[in-house]
């Protein structure tokens, strides 16, 4: 009987894996990887190998999406697989279809959970996670237009006093990462469009670069700010927060995010 | 010049912790750790201490919110100080608190993120994450009434076609920790007092036990059925899905959290 080990990476590098799924690598027959769904940037596949003391099999977003992970399926019905996964692992659905997939085939399967940007943005920002709605991705525009989800996402969210934690759109294969900028410029074009208020050059947005780095940048201020602000190199994050804020939040974006002391008087 | 890094253990027990903290924490001069925001049942603070070859100073709630961790700041004036925090370190808001703190007196502070259970309840719903509304604790029902907030923000996400992620009050001090059943029962009442048909009977509701442990458990039925499921000992978490789901998470539900069949019918 075989057995398929979710196991998350966390951010940044390979030592964001836990110490746990350090074990389940190095006790497992084959170990895979996919590096497609976030960017590790500080990640280099020769010192996870030597950490795990094993061979990482890295499979493509085809791999996975189009062949429906069958080559790490096939292995996994006889022996111990484990599958290191960016972040924590059942976080992107096609994961989730793997696991539903595997345990259809009797495939047992395990997750051993990692740091994900959904919590170390949230509490990067300094913005108390039960007062997040729902996230929201910004994709890359297509020819055809731009996707107006993620503009009316903020605009909802801010409409019931609530934060929106943006992801920006990754492409590994095209080795294309939306910076922050170029989301807040699509979603002020959509705000032209629009007109709602949600993102306008005066909205305080918080732009959050490298997560889980020792280089990580946390940046509060205006749109307008941070369109000139110098994040450094992706991933990016974007995080609006909601047009009142509570004490703590408002101390902490100035103290830990560097914005204007103005924000204070957003403070009930 | 001293520091302070928080360093988040993750889920459940000491192998939670990254590599990365890990390192940190042998590589400090002081080891603090608090385990009153969130139950690590798996954890041992003797295996910890060895795990990191080091003496652990535990604080209780009163240092942190009555003395504002007080003993931790001094000590990182000068030295280099690593603070042990259950799953994600900035996810409770004392905890940024201190941060703020620390930064004001001059401490230079660092975040290891971890595994919180806010990513691994969504990962292990099998529900998508940009589904999930705003997330709420149910707290222990005091003499004079009942908080009707958790109630207010199932109805609100559930009108908007979102998911709800629902963290459950535990009080370590008291060892007392809300079950699955415990929170239903609550919920039920003001179903009763405000009949908006948020959480009925009939509802769907996803439990989760000891999320990140080996014998973690993962169950999805009417809250009927959830109130007479054993789900072992706490941390329990619950989750109530919007009344529509995506198939993905409707096959979720069914082939990785023992759901109904006719739950499929849920699905567009």
């Amino acid at each position: 009987m075989g057995e398929l080990v979710f196991v998350g990476m966390g951010l940044y590098d390979e030592k964001g894996v836990s110490f746990c799924g350090l074990e389940e690598a190095k006790t497992s027959d084959f170990v895979f990887a996919e590096f497609y769904t976030s960017l590790m940037t500080g990640l280099s596949l020769e010192r996870l190998e030597r950490m795990l003391g094993k061979e990482v099999l890295v499979v493509s977003r085809k791999t996975l999406e189009d062949d429906n992970g069958e080559p790490i399926l096939q292995k996994a019905e006889k022996l111990k697989v484990v599958f290191l996964v960016p972040g924590d692992p059942l976080i992107a659905t096609t994961h989730v279809d793997l696991r539903i997939r595997a345990e259809k085939r009797g495939i047992k399967t395990r997750i051993v959970h990692g740091a994900s940007i959904v919590s170390a943005a949230m509490g990067l920002s300094g913005l108390q996670n039960y007062r997040f709605g729902r996230s929201v991705t910004v994709p890359f525009s297509e020819p055809g237009g731009v996707y107006e989800t993620p503009y009316n996402v903020v605009a909802e969210n801010k409409s019931r006093d609530l934060h929106t934690l943006c992801f920006l759109d990754i492409r590994v294969e095209e080795e294309r990462f939306m910076t922050a900028q170029e989301a807040l410029r699509i979603l002020l074009l959509l705000e032209e469009k629009n007109k709602m208020h949600a993102v306008t050059l005066d909205s305080l947005a918080v732009g959050i670069a490298r997560a889980g780095a020792e280089n990580a940048v946390v940046k509060a201020d205006s749109v307008k700010s941070l369109l000139n602000y110098n994040f450094g190199s992706p991933p990016h994050t974007l995080v609006f927060p909601a047009e009142r804020l509570h004490f703590v939040e408002a101390d902490a974006l100035v103290k830990l995010a560097g914005a204007p002391e103005r924000v204070k008087k957003m403070a009930r």
